[in-house]
Parts: structure tokens; C-alpha cells; sequence
């Protein structure tokens, strides 16, 4: 397990470890209402597709306890409110939705006093946070026998225990085959503009014993050049029916320089990370960002005032994925029946 | 031309503006010595293959000229000694090697007066920056022809005004496509760790009112794969005899990126960046530099304190370039024959 807790619930607020201060600092941020949690999701203080799914849960909880009324329909509809709000924080991981349509199916229990419901969406929120864990534990066992002894894999962005209730899964898979005794070491990209890699991931890797070199986005293909990796493995926000999957921006960067030199390149993520109703990688959302992300660094400026791109994901066609390591099996080509089997 | 100086020459001063401070602040350094060129080399002051040749060469004549003995084989000595100094300030850009010979070629002439050869070597200095200026025009010519009109240039660091005596290579092509009344627009990759592309390439080109937009290295892929790029035009550190070239970190990937889509590969440099005694890019030395340019940004702490990469430069083999843009020709496969034209 990670030495730290990247979400957890107590005393009725949601606690989250505040990843916009890390590695600096480390401080844990109480969020007291829904709205804390809403603009704690938009303001990355906590973020990872998993890891938003716990935190909506919970801010769907954390709201719904609050809700000062006896008229149940009123309640529900309060509930609702909350959840469209919390909904709206973030377009491209499909986790938010996910435990949106979780959390509101409690609603649909038989429990009628609305006591019982708080109760009761207190409860799913945080078996979320607990599945979550299970799931990456399993993911990591699953993912770690494809990774060799003396290894070097390369990440992108976070997909650890900071990006997940706990564990990680792109982390998750290098965490178990590194407690399993292999020698692994992990290269991590910086992942600008939020710089993920350099802030997050070889901070939890370094806390937690792991070696972990880092590199800046521009350097993938050279270091692939140089034999210096042996696998790629990485998360996923969104993973559409056919296979391609939405990821950090420089996902599909990586990929095609993946495939060029040989190396295989492992997506890990929970079911619950895959959008059936998704047919292809064109029909995921791609949230834009605030351009300051590009142009400045920890609030100085590194760049004139001129145009920005600044999409915070790309989509990567899978024909680039060696294979999809989810928490039941190892998904290969045709991902399109491996993935329909999944949840048979 | 560009509206600032990059270097200039000036009462017996070697004047530079501050490529660190940009673009938050267009302040000049005075070089007094030829220490204060080598430091100013060494710390990125100055950068950019072309600059650095003219920079070695002020330097050289700098350090000359406070040379006090009328002995002349002392004096040819000293100017041997200062020499090494300069050329051992950075080890890729085979222009600093290239002006500090063309430099020491003044001391072979027929002047045995202290006093001429001193004058000479400023003069030679000179020369080497007005031509490089004139080489830039040129290269500009020949390559905007390979510029279709209302095309979108990708670009990686500073192959510009900031990277030459004036005008640029890579952003020289841009500048002259631009001046003919194409509609041309760029996109900079900001071009970590040492954001040359958002502190340098944004800033020159709009200063001088060019179109441009900003990206994070790790984007290349994506907007490539949106059809938002149509030629990909930089410069160039080291071209060796069979046209692998050694540039900024990054270029090779982005060299693979756009094969894979199809994107033509243009690389703009002087014939002094060719490197007729190497024989392929695996003999071209790549500089490591210090590895809190990856830690740190603007002084601030990004990232723990973990192992760190930083290659200042990649090997980009020559079948990923479509042509290399020179100031007498365009060369094309193959580019050993077509390079070793350029010399007869």
C-alpha cells in the first residue's frame, strides 16, 4: 500500500490530500460541502479518473447529508441538484459519471426515511473507496506478470495511488511486480502542463521506495531510441467500446513512439473506466484548460501573451495498445469482443 | 529582419541580449571579458548553433584584444589558450568549433603586428556575424519556397532571430514565406526543460507580429493527428556527412511523429553546421546538462529529488527528414551525396 491517503471520509467531511501543493508540500485539504469538492475536482486538487469517482461519490454524500428537509421528494430532488453540479466539474473521465449513476441508484432503495438514504449514500461512497482499492489490487496482480524481471517501465501523468483511492493502476501493476521481488524501475515523464509526473508520480514512487528516474515529455523518443525502455504502462480516463482510450495530453505521443521502436504499451484501468454507450475515441470529450496551465509555472510567467492549445487529453486509436490490464482479465485485439466480455 | 540584436560588437564590448531573462525581461549583457562569453555560452545567455559560432568568435577577438605583451609568439599563445576556453563551453553545436578555427586561421596570415592581428580577429568576428546574417536571408529564400501558402508551421526550441546573428534559420524560412505575403502561422512547443520555444520562439515572432501559437511538448502528436500541422521546419546542432543531425531534445520524437503522419520534416541550418568529419549521428557528443533545469523551473522546486535525465539534445537519423534547407541548395536523399555537393 501507498504510505498516504489520497481521499478518505471522516466525521462527515471529505479529507483529500492536496495534490496542486505536492511535492512541496504535503497538506490535506477538509472539504466541509459539496461545493469544496466540486471545485477541489476543477481545480485538480485531486485528480486521476478513480480517484474522481471516490471524490464525486463522497461530494454527492457529504451534500446530500446536509440537505435540512422532511419532505422526501424535496430531498431527492436536492440530491439530484448536487450531483448535476458535481457532474459538471469535469468532462473527460467517464469515473464521474459513473459514480454519478452509482450514487444515484441508492436513491432508487427501497429505504424511504431520508435519514436512512444519507445513511445509506454515506455507505456507497465510501464501498467505492474500498472497491477502488480491491480493483487496483487486482489490476496489479493481473498487470505484474506481464512485466519482466529488470525491467524499466515508462509512465505518463499519475495513474497511482494519488490518481486512485489507493495503490494505483498504471502504479498498481509496477507496485505489485516490485513487492513481488522484481527489479523494476520506473521512468516518469513530467507530464506538462500540470506536471503530474515530476510532481506526483516520482513523488509517490520516491516516498514509497521505488526507483524512479524523471524525464521532461520531449525526451520519450529519445531514451526509447537508446533501449532504455521496456514497457510502457499507463491509465486511462475513458475507454471507448472499440478499444481507443482517452489519457493524459502526450498519450498518443507516446504510443505511436512506442510502436515505432517495438515496445509494448499496457493501458491499466478499471471497468468502470470503460464507456459502453462510447462506439470510438472520437466521440470522447476533450476538455480544453485554462491556457495560464501553458503559460505560466506555479503562478510565474514562461511565455508571452499569444495564442494557447491547451487540450488535457488526447485519444489514442487502439491499434497503438498492446493490451488493456483491467481488475477480471488482460484485454488483447479484437478489444471490441475482449472488452464486451468483461462485463458478461 | 527581426526588431532587436541578438550579439553585437561594440566598443570593444561583446553586447547579447539575455536569452534567461526572456520574455519577462529584454535586458543586454555587456561581456567585458572573454570569461564573461564563455560563462554567458555556458549558461544559455546566448544559445542557438549560429549565435554560439558568433559568440566563440567575439570572444576569441575579446580575449585577444587585452592581451598585453609585444611578443608575438606569447600573444599567439594566449590567443590559442583563450580559444580552448571558449570551445570547451558546450560540446554539441559544431559551429563554436567552426568559428574558433576560422579564428585561428587569422593568426596563419601574413599581419606579424600585434596591433593588425588584433584588428583582423574583430574584423573576422564581424564578418562571421554579418555573414551569418546573409546565410540566414538565403536559407530563408530557398526554404520558404517549400512553404505552400496558408500553411501551419510547426516548430521545436529557437531556430530564430535569438538563435543566429539575426533573422534565423528555421524562423528565417518562416519570416521570408511571411514577408512574400503567405499565409503562415507557427506553432512553438514550449520545449522543455529550457522553454526556449515559449520564452524565445513565442516572444520573437510575436514581437514581430507573426502568427503564433503555443503548445506543450507533449501535444505534438495530437494536433498532428487533427491535421492542424502541415510542414515541420527547426534547425539544427550538428548535421553529420550522411544527414543524421544532432537538435534540441525532442526533435527526434517530433521526427517520428510526423513520418507516422505523413507531415514533411524540414531541417534549416548554414553549411557551417555540417559536420564533414563525422560520419553518422551516433559520433556527435551529446551535452548533459545540470539536472535541476528538469527539477526546477524559474527557480522553483517541481519535482523531488529524484534521478534525472537531461540530454540537451537528440540524433534525428536522416530518413526522417524530407530535406535540409542550406543556404546554397536544398539536399535531399541521398543526403550524403547532396551534402557533399555543397562543398565542391
Amino acid at each position: 500500500m501507498s504510505s498516504f491517503k489520497t481521499i478518505e471520509w471522516k466525521d462527515n467531511k471529505v479529507i483529500m490530500i492536496d495534490q496542486t501543493k505536492l511535492p512541496n508540500e504535503e497538506v490535506y485539504l477538509k472539504c466541509q460541502t459539496y461545493e469544496d469538492v466540486a471545485d477541489a475536482i476543477k481545480r485538480m486538487v485531486i485528480r486521476g479518473a478513480p480517484a474522481i469517482g471516490v471524490a464525486a461519490a463522497m461530494g454527492i454524500a457529504l451534500g446530500a447529508i446536509k440537505i435540512e428537509t422532511s419532505d422526501r421528494a424535496k430531498f431527492l430532488g436536492e440530491v439530484n441538484k448536487i450531483t448535476d453540479v458535481i457532474l459538471a466539474t469535469r468532462p473527460t473521465a467517464v469515473n464521474l459519471f459513473w459514480a454519478g449513476k452509482r450514487m444515484l441508484r441508492v436513491l432508487d432503495e427501497r429505504e424511504s426515511n431520508i435519514n436512512q438514504i444519507k445513511t445509506r449514500l454515506v455507505q456507497e461512497a465510501n464501498n467505492i473507496l474500498e472497491e477502488d482499492i480491491e480493483i487496483c489490487r487486482n489490476i496489479g496482480r493481473i498487470g505484474a506478470e506481464l512485466i519482466k524481471d529488470n525491467s524499466v517501465v515508462l509512465t505518463h501523468c499519475n495513474a497511482g495511488a494519488l490518481a486512485t483511492a489507493g495503490y494505483g493502476t498504471a502504479l498498481g501493476v509496477v507496485r505489485c511486480a516490485y513487492e513481488a521481488g522484481k527489479n523494476i524501475k520506473v521512468i516518469a515523464t513530467e507530464t506538462r502542463p500540470f506536471l503530474q509526473g515530476a510532481r506526483l508520480t516520482a513523488w509517490e514512487l520516491h516516498k514509497d521506495g521505488i526507483p524512479v528516474s524523471l524525464i521532461t515529455d520531449s525526451m520519450v523518443g529519445h531514451i526509447m531510441s537508446k533501449g532504455m525502455v521496456d514497457a510502457v504502462v499507463l491509465g486511462a480516463d475513458r475507454i471507448a467500446r472499440n478499444g481507443d482510450f482517452a489519457n493524459k495530453i502526450g498519450t498518443y505521443s507516446i504510443s505511436v513512439l512506442a510502436k515505432s521502436h517495438g515496445i509494448p504499451f499496457y493501458v491499466a484501468a478499471p471497468i468502470s473506466t470503460i464507456d459502453y454507450d462510447c462506439p470510438e475515441g472520437s466521440s470522447i470529450p476533450i476538455e480544453e484548460r485554462d491556457t495560464a496551465e501553458v503559460t505560466h509555472i506555479l503562478g510565474n510567467r514562461i511565455a508571452p501573451d499569444v495564442n494557447v492549445y491547451n487540450p488535457a487529453f488526447d485519444i489514442t486509436p487502439s491499434e497503438n495498445i498492446s493490451s488493456i490490464i483491467t481488475e477480471k482479465a488482460v484485454v488483447r485485439e479484437p478489444f471490441i469482443k475482449g472488452l464486451s466480455e468483461l462485463i458478461k
